[in-house]
């Protein structure tokens, strides 16, 4: 033993000391290097790296924000350009009066009723909504407000929402234009937007009964073809059945054409609303998720460009000669169709998702005409049945086999332009028998903007006499 | 060597345990360490931290500098739009003109005159300015430029500031259309942006005289009601009581219109001016902080659109017609008052802010109709009148008690006010005096753009007789 | 003390060697763990501080694609401006064809062709192109795809580079404004920016045989004055002599003008263009490294600026009127002269690249009138000639000594505006043969709105009769 001692310390025992010198330095530098962790942590540590992804996530939901707020100019200039110059300031009117309302019945009710956070009046199904108060407290400016899911703050959350609101009634104004009385649709427009738009966006986006379609995968409705643009879309066939058509449209079997006054402002109007578009599809990664976003803007830009491209071959093949409106109304056609499914299709898939929604906005807009419907800007064949297809689509050129059918698509869709259809019929009827909802025949004669507004759009231009 | 082992046993021997026991927990611990590490992995170091923070602050600081950039565009449209078209040429020349002058006289004088860094010529009051040099360089690209609370590099912070440079004369511009001579305003222009611009506001942002206002709170203008809007307001102001009226503007009692000759053109400055805004305040946060980001976008937008609809409803009811170019100004107002205080007020305060700022500019543009001075765009009363509520507002909703007084808020803004007024009545008077400000009255009647340009804005169409 | 000795040694004298070769592990992992830690800063946390920075500058990457994207909705604006009425619908209808086709030729073939990635069919000289397939997969949706040379994903890769494709048909697309055939020139198009230019681009970008200029230092073009502009202007020059000028420009040894229609709306155009070009050249910077981006817009804004004002104050001087086109043609010329080097100029370097671009444009706009090259928009000098300053300034303004030579550049330059030309020349040369490229005198006279497309662009306003 003491030879096994003898050994032992004959080699080692003058380094022990040493050895539990070591060990005590380690042991120190240990608790220095817990101290600067724990430092680390609670100041900018495991969390910082969170917080960086979090600040960034949030920058891009305020600036695609922004970008969507720039479509309302694009559906104000597109709408504008595609109709007469003398229900030009009456439009301008109406798409400022609708971003304005939008913003201020989504913050006194629309946000909380879209988002009711569990909190339902019927289950799944409606809730009641109420003003934003501070959404910065309660965690509200941190990480923990929606985590990577929806990495914003509740503020950030408001706003790009709050952009997305206003949309509905603006595909509205579009269809009614050059014949809706101003007061009527406006009212119509706090109730559209105020109300129906978040009862109906929270059966989705609230998570609500929706969830359970699809075998319980969900509806599949990325950035809302239906939520938004169908919804919409249904609302503005309500509308216009309601109204009836421009006189003068549709004499016999004869469909006279009105020819937009301003290509120039139609077309300022399309490539903004592509431009915000991809604030529209990219801000709905919900963050700054690198591969999600690169892809989005991509399957949006190839579905865009897809678009345009086969509404302008059909009509220089059919129609003889390359429409610059239909063109146009192509190009939106491949962007309402890529909405919903942008962040799970492959570009070729979007190529063919923007191809076939241009066809079908062709041939939407012949229909619509033949079926004596008349809408001045093409919205309800862009928006409501383009919405459609972009749902049908998410089914069809899903990449990531996320178990989406079309039946299960369908009947969501179906579900958001029934109701969509129907909450608009009623309430724009009920105006219609209060207050009547069409100017005089004189007025829409003269024009809007003299009967409406007492205000020429260019009362220094002279202006063509009747055609 | 027993002695040795008793030697190493008699001192340490009762520690070896102890010894062994910390090893063992030192071992436990460096494994506890290794999983930290890896966690670490996931998370990051304190450097990264703020680097990150700094990059994302410091892209967002270029975008928003972009987005004030659209505002000139903005500015551009809403004047030419709202004037008529034979002088739109020249508003568009001046505009353009504004814009290149104002960056290349901040690059060579005005930057470092705004931000004298301490180094004054009168303290507190006035600092020489001097030509930009690499602000990348002593560690102008880092972090250590201004750190939180600036959180971006040197070039950045001067390209930030230098497109808000410019807005000063672009307000003027607006004001003075339709009679100025092109020669005496740009050289005008020149000096307002070049020197009297970054003077006054040297006062605030560089850290002058105003940071005692407030019992030492320090004057309250965010994103610059007072030291951008109500300083063009109150120059322009100065530049119209020199100028006068347009000719046939007020005969005896009457008060003639002069319609914008094309609506379209001053929507698309409005709502570019109001996306532009969305950097303008929000790029004012000066870094990418996201509590304070997602709060000045909802209050920017919430204030734009309350006053739009109350400028409109306004006018609606008491001149019996839904005036579009009130409701456009009513957006403009709002955001001209959100300005000074959109970081420290609620969305409800927000929304009364933006009420409040449309009932001026309403009433404000019949009084000075009334008092026959005669401003083409409202300029005076949406950015002079409305940048006074804007900063008498951040003492009366201020939600964060910092120690704001509606008296030390108005001293503040009587001395921006006053000084604008004083700097262009002289330097524009000397000019009056020296060249003449003012075209004659055959060039005003056949319109600036021939005579100043020798160019028509649109050659193609017919314009309509004198009315 | 033996006791305890014995005690010590009886038990864990066995563990003793054991517990000082556990001290000596110990010792050694606490070595191996600060090595690890320092790994950590320098290395691991690296990686998680470029996982931040990776999301930063991939955010950025695509805000600034579709910054990059408005520009063609300026290049649409400011081509129909500067043209006359009549050609107004055809110019639109083209340009919203060109990003159509672009992003979609160049998803299918171009990318892959712009960026062989080593896989050249001659070396250095020429690659095939193929569609673009799941570019997230294989790590490209990760750091690992570009590194920081390249910080984002590639299909942020893609989208920021499909949108500089089509440009350079854009650039045409003005030059031959008013006169040539719809058809022949959207073939033209399609060849143009799905075969010629990423070949072309593939000698710079695509690390071909451009590498080797400048002594191994490499051609010196940082956003694409030459691979972008210069290639445009050139191809344009081609079609510009196979086209032949409008009927009537040139008679005898007078050169008539044709005034654009609408400044307004070419106005809007070189603004937003301005805007656009914040996102060419700051996303030119491939990542969003603050020093950079800051030096990159800092110096973008003061060339385009001097550009401007150099151009409007000639124009001022020598014709004896400050012309708008000429001034809105300067601020183009100073971004295009500081395309090539806006990361390696001073502020001051900057500004005079863009006094001496529009100097340039200038007098390069009147001299092609004088050659009866007849360019409505001026895109040859524009696009062109800058393109061809902003290369030589890369290598006389340079303050960073990379050894750029005034000749490696201008060799550089040359082999890319001979091959735009040859290949336009020929291609559009077989066009011409083959099925015409100039509408008839008729169809020019009565404007190719109603001849190509049926429809009119102001169809509501009195145009006036041929002057």
């Amino acid at each position: 033993m003491c030879m096994l001692v003898g050994a032992v310390v004959s080699l080692p025992a003058a380094e022990v000391p040493e050895a539990v010198a070591t060990v005590a330095e380690a042991v120190g530098e240990i608790d220095d290097k817990r101290a600067a962790y724990e430092e680390l942590v609670a100041g900018q540590g495991e969390h910082a790296y969170a917080f960086n992804f979090f600040v960034v996530s949030m920058l891009w939901t305020v600036i695609a924000a922004a970008m969507v707020f720039i479509m309302h100019l694009g559906f104000a200039t597109l709408e504008a350009g595609l109709t007469q110059s003398k229900n030009t300031v009456n439009i301008l009117f109406k798409n400022l009066g609708i971003i304005c309302l939008g913003l201020l019945t989504y913050a006194l009710w629309g946000f909380n009723s879209h988002y009711p956070d569990g909190d339902w009046l019927i289950s799944g199904f409606f809730a009641l909504g109420s003003p934003i108060g501070d959404l910065n407290a309660d965690g509200g400016d941190t990480f923990g407000y929606g985590g990577v899911e929806l990495c914003m703050t509740g503020f950030g959350d408001f706003i790009f929402q709050a952009m997305f609101a206003a949309t509905a009634a603006t595909i509205v104004s579009g269809a009614v234009a050059e014949r809706a009385k101003l007061l009527p649709f406006m009212i119509f427009t706090v109730l559209l937007v105020g109300i129906a738009y978040p009862w109906v966006g929270s059966w989705h986006w609230g998570e609500g009964w929706m969830a359970s379609l699809n075998g319980g995968n969900g509806f599949k409705d990325f950035a809302g073809s239906a939520v938004v643009h169908a919804f919409g879309g249904f609302a503005a066939l309500a509308c216009v059945l309601l109204l009836g058509p421009r006189t003068g449209k549709y004499v016999g079997r004869r469909i006279r054409a009105f020819p937009g006054h301003n290509m120039p402002l139609a077309t300022i109007g399309v490539l903004l609303l592509w431009f915000g578009w991809f604030g529209f599809n990219g801000g709905s990664v919900l963050s700054a998720a690198p591969g999600p976003l690169g892809l989005v803007f991509t399957t949006t830009a190839l579905a865009a460009a897809a678009g345009g491209v086969s509404a302008a071959v059909l009509s220089w093949s059919i129609l003889k000669k390359p429409d610059l409106s239909m063109a146009l109304n192509g190009v939106l056609a491949g962007l309402v169709g890529i909405t919903a499914n942008a962040d799970i299709v492959s570009p070729m898939g979007s190529i063919l998702i923007g191809l076939i929604a241009g066809g079908i906005v062709f041939f939407s807009v012949l229909m619509l005409d033949r079926l004596h419907i008349d809408d001045p800007v093409g919205a309800i064949s862009v928006h409501g049945v383009c919405g459609v297809w972009g749902i049908v689509a998410a089914a069809l050129f899903d990449v990531t086999d996320s178990g989406y059918t079309v039946i299960g698509q369908l009947i969501g869709v179906a579900a958001v332009a029934v109701a969509a259809f129907a909450f608009s019929y009623i309430v724009f009827g009920i105006l219609k028998a209060w207050m009547g909802v069409r100017v005089s025949e004189d007025e829409e004669a003269e024009g809007l903007d003299i009967g409406e507004h007492g205000l020429e759009a260019y009362p220094n231009f002279q202006p063509l006499a009747e055609r």
